[in-house]
This record gives C-alpha cells, structure tokens and sequence, in this order.
C-alpha cells in the first residue's frame, strides 16, 4: 500500500478501492502510517467527501479496531440513543431508566463535554461517587442485570477512533460529515445493539447548525447502521436555544431527577418522549407510538423509572439517596437572579453564549485535561416568544465566586435577545429520518 | 499562534492574515509545528489555493529562514533561467556560458532530476571530476571571477523548502501552482538576481501539462519575483516530445558541447535563443531582441561560450578537456539502433515513457538515494511530422547491459507513436509572460 497514492486518489475527487481503508486503518494502528500523512488524507477527506462504501468500510475498521459489547443469546433488545449534542441537552438520563423500565436493554456509551456543548459523563459524575469508568465485561454484566450501564468509551473500543479524533482535533479536520458519522457509528456499533435512535441537533447551537447539513449527517449515520445491521432512525431536533431550564452539569441531572417526577419542563420533557417513543418501537417492543408514549409516561407515573436510575447510581458507585434528594448534589457557592434589563419580547436564548458562559465559570472545559466544577451554570426560565417586564427574573446563575457570577451574568447578557432580530424558534422535533425516507413532522 | 486556527481558516477558503504565514514558518523551523499540522494546512492550500499577498509572505519567510548569495556593490548584472522541467531539456548548460560572454552574470543553482524529467547538477556530474557541491561564498567568488557558477541548492539556502517540499512529496501535496511557485522562487529569489526568465513547460510531459494550468504557473512566478524586485519574464515552450535528441545525462551534455559549436538540433538552439535573447533584455544589456541573437550567436562562432564552458568544468574540479573531447564523458557498454517497426508517419515522441525509460536503464533516480549511470539513454532523431520507412534508424538505446537495452526498446516503443491519434505538436515556444501582460507568439 502505497500511502501518498492513496492520498493522491482522495485529493483528485475519486475512491478508494475496497479494501484500501480497511488496510490504510490497521497500518495506522501498527503505527506504519505517520500522522502527517494520516492528517493531509483527512483534509482531502474534508474537501472530497467519502462514498458510501469508503464510509462503510472506513467505519467498519475502526470498530474492528477495537472490542465491543457482546450479548450472544440474550433475548433483551438492545437500543441505545445518540445526540450529536448540544447545550441543555440532558434527556439521556431521563431516558435510559424509562426505557430500561419497558424491557428494553440500554448499553449507553457517552462523552465528555465537547467545545460548548455538555456531555453526558460529565453529568453524571456531578453525583457523588458516581464512577463512569466501566470495563466492557463490567458494562455487559450490568445491562443484563439492570437493562442498563451509563459508562464512557473504554481504551478497548474503535482506539484508532480515539486516535484519529485527537489528530482531527488539531488539524482543524473535525467538520466533515463522512468523518463524523464514521466517528460515531464506530463506537456506537460496538454497543451491540439491535436499533439506535439518532438525535441530530440543527439551529445556532448545533455543531452543523445547517438543517441540510444535519439532514445529511442522520441519513449518513442511518446508512451506516443499517449497513452493520442496526435499525436506527434519527429525529431531526432544535438546538437553536438550550433544551429545559438546567445549563451546567448538577443542575441538570436535577432537572433529570424532577423530569423523572414528572415534574421537567415542557420542551425537555417533548423532546425526550419523542426520543423514547422510537427508542420503543425500534425496538419492537411496541407496534404504534401511542402504546410506546402510554408505557414511558407509565415508568414515571410509577416512579419506577426514577428507581431505577437509583438502581443503575448504586451499581456505579454513586450516592442512590440522591434521586430522593437532589440538594445531595454539589450546591454552588452563589447564586444570582438575573433580571431583565428591559420589558420587551425576548427573542432569542442562544446556546452557543451560554454553554460558552458555563465554562467560562468553570463548569466544563476549555482544554482536556481543565477539572469541571459540577455546580455551576443557569437555570434559564425565559423562553423565546416570552413577553418579559423590566427587572422580570430570567434566569438564575449558579457560580463559585463573585468573578463566575460576573462572567455567567456577562453570557446571559450575550446569550438573552429582547427585541432583537432573530429568526422564529425552530420546531422541537422537525424531521423524522429512517432509512425508507424523510418525514417532516413541524415546520 | 493558534495553528488549528489557521488552518480552519484556509480549509474554508480564507486568507491568513498578515504576518501568520511569517509566524507560521517561524515556528516550524523552530520544530513548534508538527508535520501533521503542516500537512493539512499544505492540503488545504491546495484546494483553496493563496492570495498574491499570502503567497508573497510564504515565499518571503521561506528565503529568510536561509542564507543568499551577496553581490552588494557588484556592478554586473545577475540573470538566471529557470526551467519548470522537461525531458531532453538541456538549455542551461549552453545558455549560462553564452549569458556569461555577453557580460551578464549567472548564479545558476540547480536541481537534480524529479520524477520522469532530468536534473541539470546530475548532466553536470557526468563530467568526470566536476563538483556541483560549492559553499554559498564560493559560489559567489567564482560568479566574480568568471561570471558564472553551477551549482546545487545548498543547506544554507531556504532550508524550510527542503523540509516543506520533501513533506509535500510524501503527502499529495506537491501538485499546487500557489507552493510550486513559493518553492522555486524562494530559491532564485536567494540567488542575489537583477532579473530572472522562465522556461515553463506546457505538454504531456511537464509536471502542470495544461496550457491554462502553465500559464498561472508563469503569472505566479513573476508576480513573487517582481515583488520582490526581480524583473521577471517567462516562456511557455513545448514539452510535448523531448527537447533536442539527447536524453541521459552525458548523452546530454554532449549535445550541449555540440550546440556550443554551433551544431546542436534546430528545437534545441530556437527554445535555447529564445530564453538566451530574453536574459540580455531582462539584463537590459542589449535594448532589443536581434541585437540580443547577434551576441549570443556570436559567443558561439568565436568559440567563446565553449571556452567559458571549460573554465567553469575547471574551477568546479571537473576535466576541462572534455569540452574539446566529448569522447572523455562516460561511454555506455552497449548501444543499438532502434528501427520503425513499420512505415508511417511519427505522430509523437512522449517526453514521459522516454523519461521513464532513461530511469529504467539506471539513468535516473527511482529514490532520492538511487545512484544514476550518467552514460545510459536515448539519441533520438525521430520527429513528430516525419515520415518513416520499416526498419529505419529512429533512435540510438545506449545501456549497460542487456537488460538495459531492452528496457530501452520497451521506452521506445511506447514513446514513439507511428500513424497513432496524436493531437498535433505544440509550437516550441508558444507565450511571453511579463508582469504587463502575456503575448501569445505562435499557436
């Protein structure tokens, strides 16, 4: 294999032959191939595009480059939910209980904060004790147990994945739709599922912000899956203010907790009954929406969805009294009311300003190896459309110390438009995407 | 300097600002920049491509991070040719001796061969005892004394190229007219030159064959060299079918010594006349073009570029009597006639399978540590146009061994094509390029 010709091939427009990436990927993880190379391909990758079987087989060797879950004969059906992420955007937690609740197994493999956006382990590692660090066959033996592991990318799985992330991280090579659906599909095919529920973020705050663009990505990673065997359908969702109240890693998982009482927000609660509802019926567990929507409002009503979030807690080292007491959580130092600086119609909540603020105080990272304090960020009650008074509280900011409190204040400044120009809110769920087509479900 | 910053900007078709490609090579050569950066950055160059003033600055930064030759307070001028490359192309070796009787100086640094094409430091190493390898101040000492020195690009010299081009090579990045022009011209540009003539090669067997593609090339080159205060002017010539007849490196310089006796091939002395008659114009040592031909013609007739030819063999270590004996050269083993196959019409001599051919006989260099037998090639009197009977004599194979004979025929056979579609050949020299404007001379 000669690398440059490869490269070459790429730069000019054309494929790869089969075959081509399956060997360029294992002498990259032999470490015959340098980066430097590796890193001109990806870029030409950028500029060209992947086909549809390059992506397939560049996705495929990066799964084989490492291990996965296996659950050879156990009868469960296994789905898993992905969000392309964004700010506020917490409904993991709220469904993988409900849907464990309903027989349905949910190995769920999650990240770390990314740019603005939150990540689901750093969530979850707001609860005391809380350890997201399981090993493969530790995860396996849970999700049989408890139909359900919250854990983060163990070394064993898609490593070139984690390899080829950090280098695209640096080569400014991440925008790439093939690159980022075979990054995701890597991992999540290693999950051992049956069916995937996809959900891609479009507006301001999503990293494709572009709906044809998000559009593309979903039809891209539905090809993959369905190629590798998984039924995966994605919901196209708006991104273009926070999902809930709660920005910042303990206050959401209070959210979560009140959402699992039936108590969440409107908008996150939509959201994630539409995520759960095809989570159910890819999972062929129900045969129409309305029984799945009857069985995941039931987990609640129940509180048996909220018990087994203390179940799955309790098995990964954490405090399980939490779900019964969210002030368990880490409580920040100070906190804030921040009023409205004028009456007027508020017109936009943007995510990017406001998850950007959340680091800012200290919440997540600007760099990987910056520590995250859990407590901070805002619980932002104004919405757009919402016609708000002068000095009307909109939000409250949590933060360690008066200089936090000042640069939450400063992002909320940037983040809350009053009588701005602004285009209307996106529908919460817009498009339904699944290998047979397109749906348009709001406009 | 954020490098990810930089090249996410050029990956989506901006500019670098002022003064980031300076910092940017700066922190290269000071090892803060891994290749791997580099690498995506020179393939987003090449699918975006750099403005004049980026371009400017690259090549800018690439001079500076070396040394040049110094002829402060040196009232002769400095002129140099530059070829783009070609197979057969032999011009420098005659016009820097008959540049250098016109009472012009030429520090001519040169390359060795590069892919298909031939080097001018490997046709001089085939005189026995000649050194390529002279130190930038003796280079500059024997331009004082004689007006002329051939030379190879030395480690003082933009030793950021080196590193650049070498990792271009190994990447598909080379193919960018934006880099091609910054490599070249940070070289010529360091050669202390009051102007500097272009031969850019256009036809199947140079590295840009396309016309358009060849004449960016050519404005390219010129816009960095008059800024820079060169004045630049460039040739389009044909590299269609080789230049002259002679291919292989002492094969070459024997017609050198031939056309220095005023008996070298007709395309030879007219693309040979044509860039000699524009570097006494760019020198502004002649006002017009025929009084420029009348000098040149005349360092030939007296003998006077043959013997400024041997002064230069002698102050660089080599033999000068070779200049009177080409018989001294290194002779092949073997050699043997190769006969039309069948009568017709040549329709084309292809400069690529007869450049590959003088490497397969061990002519040329496969890698940069190949060793190459300067005696091995091809003589070769068919034209495009002629008309030929089977059996008649179309070229000489000189070779080591068998082996090399048949390599030689095989090149052959493929390169010359009888009663083949061939598109018509190209007028040798065809455009004028200066900073004012390109001139088309023949079509």
């Amino acid at each position: 294999m000669l690398v440059p010709s490869l490269i070459e091939c790429k730069r000019d427009g054309a494929a790869l032959s089969a075959g081509e990436w399956t060997a360029l990927v294992r002498a990259y993880g032999a470490g015959e191939v340098p980066d430097y190379q590796m890193s001109a391909l990806l870029m030409a990758v950028v500029w060209r595009g992947m086909t549809g079987a390059e992506l397939s087989e560049l996705t495929a060797a990066m799964l084989e480059s490492g291990d996965r879950l296996r659950f050879d004969g156990w009868p469960v059906p296994r789905v898993d939910k992905h969000s392309t992420g964004g700010v506020g955007d917490k409904t993991s937690l709220i469904l993988a209980p409900m849907v464990a609740c309903c027989g349905v197994a949910v190995p769920m493999m999650s990240g770390r904060g990314l740019g603005h956006t939150g990540g689901t382990l750093d969530k979850l590692e707001s609860i005391p004790g809380f350890s997201t660090q399981l090993s493969l066959r530790a995860a396996e033996t849970q999700v049989r147990q408890l139909g359900c592991a919250l854990f983060g990318q163990t070394p064993e799985i898609a490593p070139i994945d984690r390899r080829l992330y950090a280098l695209r991280d640096v080569t400014g090579t991440v925008p790439s739709v093939a690159l980022i659906a075979a990054s995701i599909m890597s991992k999540k095919l290693a999950e051992g599922l049956d069916a995937l529920v996809l959900d891609v973020k479009s507006g301001s705050g999503a990293f494709l912000p572009d709906e044809a663009r998000a559009l593309e990505l979903a039809r891209t990673m539905i090809g993959l899956g369905e190629a590798h065997g998984v039924r995966t359908v994605a919901l196209l969702t708006a991104m273009d203010r926070p999902l809930g109240h709660a920005c910042g890693n303990a206050l959401e998982v209070e959210e979560c907790l009140l959402a699992l009482r039936g108590e969440g927000p409107a908008d996150l609660m939509e959201v994630t009954y539409a995520l759960g509802v095809e989570m159910l019926l890819a999972a062929e567990v129900v045969a129409a929406a309305p029984a799945a929507r009857t069985r995941l409002e039931a987990t609640i009503s129940s509180g048996d969805a909220l018990q087994k979030l203390g179940e799955i807690v309790e098995a990964q080292g954490g405090n399980p009294a939490v779900v019964e007491d969210p002030a368990l959580l880490p409580q920040a130092e100070e906190s804030a009311v921040f009023p409205a600086p004028r009456a007027g119609t508020v017109t936009a909540v943007l995510p990017r300003p406001i998850g950007h603020g959340v680091i800012a105080m200290g919440g997540g990272r600007s760099r990987v190896e910056d520590t995250v304090d859990p407590s901070v960020g805002f619980v932002i009650t104004a919405r757009p459309g919402d016609r708000v008074e002068a000095g009307q509280p909109l939000a409250t900011v949590y933060a360690r110390d008066a200089a936090g409190l000042a640069a939450g204040r400063a992002a909320l400044e940037a983040g809350i438009r009053i009588d701005g120009a602004s285009a209307p809110p996106l529908p919460l769920v817009s498009h339904r995407v699944t290998a047979a087509g397109t749906e348009i479900l709001a406009r």
